[in-house]
Protein backbone atom coordinates (compact mmCIF):
# COMPACT_ATOMS: atom_id res chain seq x y z
CA UNK A 1 0.00 0.00 0.00
CA UNK A 2 2.65 2.69 0.60
CA UNK A 3 4.07 1.92 -3.03
CA UNK A 4 1.05 3.54 -4.41
CA UNK A 5 0.72 6.79 -1.79
CA UNK A 6 2.57 9.95 -3.24
CA UNK A 7 5.26 11.33 -1.95
CA UNK A 8 5.37 15.15 0.00
CA UNK A 9 8.50 16.40 1.07
CA UNK A 10 9.05 19.30 3.49
CA UNK A 11 11.82 22.06 4.81
CA UNK A 12 12.05 22.81 8.32
CA UNK A 13 13.39 26.20 8.50
CA UNK A 14 10.26 29.04 8.00
CA UNK A 15 8.22 25.88 6.28
CA UNK A 16 7.52 23.98 10.08
CA UNK A 17 10.16 25.87 12.44
CA UNK A 18 9.75 29.70 12.88
CA UNK A 19 13.77 30.03 12.39
CA UNK A 20 13.12 34.21 11.07
CA UNK A 21 10.99 34.72 14.37
CA UNK A 22 14.08 33.34 16.47
CA UNK A 23 16.84 35.08 14.36
CA UNK A 24 14.76 38.87 14.12
CA UNK A 25 14.54 38.03 18.06
CA UNK A 26 18.41 37.24 18.53
CA UNK A 27 19.15 40.29 15.80
CA UNK A 28 17.37 43.00 17.08
CA UNK A 29 18.47 42.31 20.70
CA UNK A 30 22.12 41.90 20.17
CA UNK A 31 22.06 44.70 17.62
CA UNK A 32 20.03 47.12 19.28
CA UNK A 33 17.35 47.19 15.60
CA UNK A 34 13.67 46.80 15.36
CA UNK A 35 14.14 45.15 11.79
CA UNK A 36 10.16 43.39 11.59
CA UNK A 37 9.58 40.37 9.02
CA UNK A 38 7.46 43.31 6.64
CA UNK A 39 10.95 45.10 6.41
CA UNK A 40 12.34 41.98 4.49
CA UNK A 41 9.84 41.70 1.46
CA UNK A 42 12.33 40.55 -0.92
CA UNK A 43 15.09 39.99 0.46
CA UNK A 44 17.08 37.98 3.70
CA UNK A 45 17.69 39.56 6.92
CA UNK A 46 21.46 39.41 5.92
CA UNK A 47 20.89 41.75 3.29
CA UNK A 48 18.88 44.73 5.65
CA UNK A 49 20.86 43.58 8.54
CA UNK A 50 23.96 45.98 10.31
CA UNK A 51 26.12 42.79 10.19
CA UNK A 52 25.37 41.95 6.89
CA UNK A 53 26.21 38.14 6.33
CA UNK A 54 27.47 37.86 9.73
CA UNK A 55 23.95 37.29 11.05
CA UNK A 56 24.91 33.45 9.69
CA UNK A 57 27.10 33.06 12.88
CA UNK A 58 23.88 32.86 15.03
CA UNK A 59 23.34 29.15 13.30
CA UNK A 60 27.05 28.22 15.17
CA UNK A 61 25.55 28.14 18.73
CA UNK A 62 24.03 24.89 18.10
CA UNK A 63 21.50 25.75 20.88
CA UNK A 64 20.10 28.37 18.53
CA UNK A 65 17.43 25.93 16.88
CA UNK A 66 16.97 24.09 19.67
CA UNK A 67 13.85 26.32 20.91
CA UNK A 68 12.03 27.45 17.34
CA UNK A 69 8.22 28.04 17.37
CA UNK A 70 6.63 25.15 15.38
CA UNK A 71 4.37 27.05 12.47
CA UNK A 72 1.16 27.43 13.26
CA UNK A 73 -1.10 24.00 12.30
CA UNK A 74 1.84 22.45 10.53
CA UNK A 75 1.57 19.94 13.26
CA UNK A 76 -2.24 19.06 12.96
CA UNK A 77 -1.76 19.30 9.06
CA UNK A 78 1.04 17.17 8.49
CA UNK A 79 -0.61 14.78 10.73
CA UNK A 80 -3.34 14.27 8.08
CA UNK A 81 -1.28 14.32 5.17
CA UNK A 82 0.31 11.21 6.61
CA UNK A 83 -3.10 9.04 6.51
CA UNK A 84 -2.95 10.13 2.16
CA UNK A 85 0.79 10.94 1.56
CA UNK A 86 4.14 9.06 2.38
CA UNK A 87 5.70 12.30 4.35
CA UNK A 88 9.23 12.96 4.26
CA UNK A 89 10.83 16.50 6.55
CA UNK A 90 13.77 17.37 4.46
CA UNK A 91 16.13 19.81 5.84
CA UNK A 92 19.46 21.36 3.79
CA UNK A 93 21.33 20.74 7.19
CA UNK A 94 24.72 20.10 5.86
CA UNK A 95 24.86 24.27 5.26
CA UNK A 96 25.61 24.08 9.13
CA UNK A 97 26.60 21.10 10.01
CA UNK A 98 26.93 21.92 14.05
CA UNK A 99 22.79 21.70 13.67
CA UNK A 100 22.45 18.10 13.02
CA UNK A 101 21.61 17.29 16.45
CA UNK A 102 19.34 20.03 17.34
CA UNK A 103 17.35 20.05 14.69
CA UNK A 104 16.72 16.24 14.94
CA UNK A 105 15.72 16.65 18.43
CA UNK A 106 13.69 19.57 17.86
CA UNK A 107 11.85 16.97 14.92
CA UNK A 108 11.64 14.52 17.69
CA UNK A 109 10.10 16.62 20.48
CA UNK A 110 7.40 18.37 17.86
CA UNK A 111 7.18 15.99 15.19
CA UNK A 112 6.95 12.70 16.73
CA UNK A 113 5.10 11.12 14.63
CA UNK A 114 7.41 11.25 11.98
CA UNK A 115 9.75 7.85 12.22
CA UNK A 116 13.34 8.42 11.87
CA UNK A 117 13.59 6.60 8.32
CA UNK A 118 11.40 9.86 7.04
CA UNK A 119 13.81 12.49 8.44
CA UNK A 120 16.61 13.58 5.94
CA UNK A 121 19.07 16.20 6.45
CA UNK A 122 20.71 17.36 2.44
CA UNK A 123 21.92 20.09 0.70
CA UNK A 124 20.82 20.08 -3.03
CA UNK A 125 17.74 18.89 -2.90
CA UNK A 126 17.20 17.94 -5.81
CA UNK A 127 18.25 14.62 -5.04
CA UNK A 128 14.66 14.23 -3.04
CA UNK A 129 12.96 11.55 -4.68
CA UNK A 130 8.99 12.64 -3.98
CA UNK A 131 6.03 14.61 -6.05
CA UNK A 132 5.92 17.23 -3.79
CA UNK A 133 8.62 19.52 -2.14
CA UNK A 134 7.12 22.33 0.20
CA UNK A 135 9.44 24.88 0.66
CA UNK A 136 10.61 28.52 1.08
CA UNK A 137 13.58 28.38 -1.49
CA UNK A 138 12.60 28.75 -5.00
CA UNK A 139 16.14 27.54 -5.71
CA UNK A 140 15.37 23.94 -4.72
CA UNK A 141 13.27 23.41 -7.00
CA UNK A 142 15.24 24.10 -10.34
CA UNK A 143 15.92 20.32 -10.36
CA UNK A 144 13.94 18.81 -8.42
CA UNK A 145 12.07 16.24 -10.26
CA UNK A 146 8.70 16.90 -8.50
CA UNK A 147 6.40 19.45 -8.28
CA UNK A 148 7.75 22.24 -6.13
CA UNK A 149 5.25 24.04 -3.82
CA UNK A 150 7.10 27.68 -2.44
CA UNK A 151 6.12 28.23 1.25
CA UNK A 152 5.62 31.75 1.62
CA UNK A 153 8.49 33.74 3.57
CA UNK A 154 9.10 37.88 3.35
CA UNK A 155 12.85 36.87 1.68
CA UNK A 156 10.22 35.23 -1.56
CA UNK A 157 7.22 37.15 -2.01
CA UNK A 158 8.51 38.47 -5.57
CA UNK A 159 8.92 34.87 -6.51
CA UNK A 160 6.58 33.78 -9.30
CA UNK A 161 7.17 30.24 -10.71
CA UNK A 162 5.82 28.19 -8.39
CA UNK A 163 2.52 27.46 -6.45
CA UNK A 164 2.40 29.54 -3.39
CA UNK A 165 1.04 28.46 -0.22
CA UNK A 166 0.89 31.08 2.57
CA UNK A 167 0.42 29.02 5.89
CA UNK A 168 -0.67 25.41 6.48
CA UNK A 169 -4.11 25.87 6.33
CA UNK A 170 -3.36 26.14 2.20
CA UNK A 171 -1.30 23.14 2.60
CA UNK A 172 -4.50 21.46 3.81
CA UNK A 173 -6.87 23.03 1.07
CA UNK A 174 -4.41 22.23 -1.54
CA UNK A 175 -3.83 18.39 -1.32
CA UNK A 176 -7.10 17.70 1.53
CA UNK A 177 -9.81 18.99 -0.60
CA UNK B 1 25.75 20.12 -18.07
CA UNK B 2 25.69 18.92 -14.08
CA UNK B 3 21.72 18.24 -15.56
CA UNK B 4 22.98 15.63 -17.93
CA UNK B 5 25.14 13.67 -15.82
CA UNK B 6 23.81 9.91 -14.48
CA UNK B 7 23.81 10.04 -11.10
CA UNK B 8 25.69 7.71 -8.32
CA UNK B 9 24.58 7.56 -4.63
CA UNK B 10 27.02 6.10 -2.74
CA UNK B 11 26.95 4.40 1.12
CA UNK B 12 28.97 4.59 3.35
CA UNK B 13 29.55 2.12 6.52
CA UNK B 14 30.86 -0.79 4.91
CA UNK B 15 31.30 0.60 1.07
CA UNK B 16 33.82 3.45 2.00
CA UNK B 17 34.01 3.15 5.41
CA UNK B 18 35.47 -0.02 7.02
CA UNK B 19 32.25 -0.35 10.05
CA UNK B 20 33.31 -3.89 10.33
CA UNK B 21 36.75 -3.63 11.18
CA UNK B 22 36.08 -1.57 14.02
CA UNK B 23 33.73 -3.44 15.01
CA UNK B 24 35.50 -6.94 15.25
CA UNK B 25 38.42 -4.86 16.84
CA UNK B 26 36.58 -3.55 19.63
CA UNK B 27 33.83 -6.39 19.82
CA UNK B 28 36.62 -8.94 20.27
CA UNK B 29 38.69 -6.95 22.58
CA UNK B 30 35.88 -6.25 25.04
CA UNK B 31 34.14 -9.57 24.90
CA UNK B 32 37.47 -11.46 24.69
CA UNK B 33 36.44 -13.06 21.74
CA UNK B 34 38.40 -13.95 17.54
CA UNK B 35 35.04 -13.52 15.41
CA UNK B 36 36.34 -12.81 11.86
CA UNK B 37 34.80 -11.49 8.76
CA UNK B 38 35.03 -15.18 7.70
CA UNK B 39 32.85 -16.10 10.77
CA UNK B 40 29.69 -13.71 9.10
CA UNK B 41 29.16 -15.63 5.75
CA UNK B 42 25.02 -14.36 5.48
CA UNK B 43 25.36 -12.77 9.06
CA UNK B 44 25.67 -9.44 10.91
CA UNK B 45 27.63 -9.22 14.09
CA UNK B 46 25.12 -8.96 16.22
CA UNK B 47 23.60 -12.75 15.01
CA UNK B 48 27.20 -14.67 16.30
CA UNK B 49 28.08 -11.88 19.25
CA UNK B 50 28.23 -13.39 22.86
CA UNK B 51 26.07 -9.77 23.38
CA UNK B 52 24.18 -10.34 20.81
CA UNK B 53 22.03 -6.77 19.48
CA UNK B 54 24.20 -4.97 22.34
CA UNK B 55 27.07 -4.87 19.83
CA UNK B 56 24.92 -1.70 18.47
CA UNK B 57 25.79 0.45 21.48
CA UNK B 58 29.21 0.86 20.39
CA UNK B 59 27.92 3.61 18.13
CA UNK B 60 26.55 5.38 21.34
CA UNK B 61 29.90 6.67 21.07
CA UNK B 62 30.22 9.55 18.98
CA UNK B 63 33.65 8.57 18.50
CA UNK B 64 33.62 5.19 17.30
CA UNK B 65 32.80 6.69 14.01
CA UNK B 66 35.82 8.85 13.76
CA UNK B 67 38.35 6.76 12.93
CA UNK B 68 37.25 4.11 10.85
CA UNK B 69 39.47 2.95 8.33
CA UNK B 70 38.67 4.13 4.22
CA UNK B 71 37.71 0.66 2.00
CA UNK B 72 40.97 0.32 -0.48
CA UNK B 73 40.76 2.37 -3.67
CA UNK B 74 37.64 4.21 -2.72
CA UNK B 75 38.96 7.56 -2.65
CA UNK B 76 40.72 7.34 -6.16
CA UNK B 77 37.79 6.10 -7.77
CA UNK B 78 35.16 8.43 -6.53
CA UNK B 79 37.65 11.36 -7.92
CA UNK B 80 37.70 9.73 -10.84
CA UNK B 81 33.34 8.76 -10.69
CA UNK B 82 33.20 12.53 -10.31
CA UNK B 83 34.49 13.20 -13.47
CA UNK B 84 31.74 11.58 -15.65
CA UNK B 85 28.80 11.07 -12.80
CA UNK B 86 26.95 13.22 -10.17
CA UNK B 87 28.19 12.00 -7.18
CA UNK B 88 26.33 12.10 -3.36
CA UNK B 89 26.76 10.18 -0.34
CA UNK B 90 24.17 8.93 1.11
CA UNK B 91 24.66 7.55 4.53
CA UNK B 92 21.51 6.37 6.67
CA UNK B 93 22.80 8.26 9.48
CA UNK B 94 19.43 8.66 11.16
CA UNK B 95 19.64 5.41 13.04
CA UNK B 96 22.31 6.49 15.26
CA UNK B 97 21.55 10.10 15.74
CA UNK B 98 24.86 10.52 17.67
CA UNK B 99 26.63 9.51 14.62
CA UNK B 100 25.92 12.85 12.37
CA UNK B 101 28.69 14.96 13.62
CA UNK B 102 31.55 12.36 13.17
CA UNK B 103 30.06 10.87 10.33
CA UNK B 104 30.30 14.57 8.86
CA UNK B 105 33.97 15.02 10.21
CA UNK B 106 34.68 11.66 8.67
CA UNK B 107 33.97 12.76 5.30
CA UNK B 108 35.15 15.80 5.38
CA UNK B 109 38.71 14.42 5.93
CA UNK B 110 38.62 11.26 3.86
CA UNK B 111 36.76 12.71 0.83
CA UNK B 112 37.12 16.46 0.86
CA UNK B 113 36.58 16.68 -2.85
CA UNK B 114 32.14 15.51 -2.03
CA UNK B 115 31.10 19.03 -1.50
CA UNK B 116 28.37 19.34 1.75
CA UNK B 117 25.67 19.76 -1.23
CA UNK B 118 26.38 15.91 -2.01
CA UNK B 119 25.78 14.48 1.53
CA UNK B 120 23.14 13.03 2.71
CA UNK B 121 22.42 11.36 6.05
CA UNK B 122 18.96 9.69 5.63
CA UNK B 123 16.94 6.72 6.85
CA UNK B 124 14.66 4.91 4.01
CA UNK B 125 16.49 5.18 0.53
CA UNK B 126 14.11 4.90 -1.16
CA UNK B 127 13.92 8.90 -0.85
CA UNK B 128 17.15 9.31 -3.45
CA UNK B 129 16.66 10.51 -6.51
CA UNK B 130 19.50 8.81 -8.01
CA UNK B 131 20.17 6.30 -11.39
CA UNK B 132 22.47 3.96 -9.11
CA UNK B 133 22.56 2.99 -5.31
CA UNK B 134 25.82 1.12 -4.27
CA UNK B 135 25.13 -0.22 -0.89
CA UNK B 136 25.97 -3.61 1.04
CA UNK B 137 22.07 -3.43 2.61
CA UNK B 138 19.62 -4.73 -0.38
CA UNK B 139 16.83 -3.71 1.66
CA UNK B 140 17.57 -0.48 0.74
CA UNK B 141 16.74 -0.98 -2.92
CA UNK B 142 13.50 -2.22 -2.89
CA UNK B 143 11.75 1.16 -2.91
CA UNK B 144 14.87 3.02 -4.59
CA UNK B 145 13.68 3.64 -8.16
CA UNK B 146 17.23 3.39 -9.80
CA UNK B 147 19.72 0.37 -9.96
CA UNK B 148 21.10 -1.17 -6.56
CA UNK B 149 24.27 -2.14 -7.11
CA UNK B 150 25.06 -4.36 -4.09
CA UNK B 151 29.00 -3.93 -2.59
CA UNK B 152 29.79 -7.13 -1.05
CA UNK B 153 30.26 -7.10 2.73
CA UNK B 154 30.09 -10.67 4.76
CA UNK B 155 26.61 -10.04 5.67
CA UNK B 156 25.29 -10.18 2.31
CA UNK B 157 27.55 -13.01 0.66
CA UNK B 158 23.93 -14.66 0.22
CA UNK B 159 22.14 -11.93 -1.64
CA UNK B 160 21.42 -12.80 -5.63
CA UNK B 161 19.39 -10.24 -6.34
CA UNK B 162 21.18 -7.44 -7.55
CA UNK B 163 24.70 -6.87 -9.47
CA UNK B 164 26.94 -7.33 -7.21
CA UNK B 165 30.86 -5.34 -6.75
CA UNK B 166 33.35 -7.20 -4.28
CA UNK B 167 35.55 -3.97 -4.31
CA UNK B 168 35.95 -0.44 -5.52
CA UNK B 169 38.13 -2.15 -8.86
CA UNK B 170 35.22 -3.38 -9.59
CA UNK B 171 33.33 -0.13 -9.32
CA UNK B 172 35.80 1.02 -11.67
CA UNK B 173 35.75 -1.73 -14.24
CA UNK B 174 31.58 -1.31 -14.03
CA UNK B 175 31.10 2.53 -14.23
CA UNK B 176 34.81 3.66 -16.06
CA UNK B 177 35.33 1.21 -18.68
Amino acid sequence: MGETKQRIAIDMDEVIADTLDKMLERYNREYEDTITPQHLHGKKLRHVAKCGDQVSRFFDDPLFLRDLKVLPDSQDVIRELQTRYEIFIASAAMEVPASFAAKYEWLKEHFPFIPNSHIVFCGDKSIIDADYLIDDHAYQFARFRGQGILFSAPHNVEETRYPRVHNWRDVADMFLK
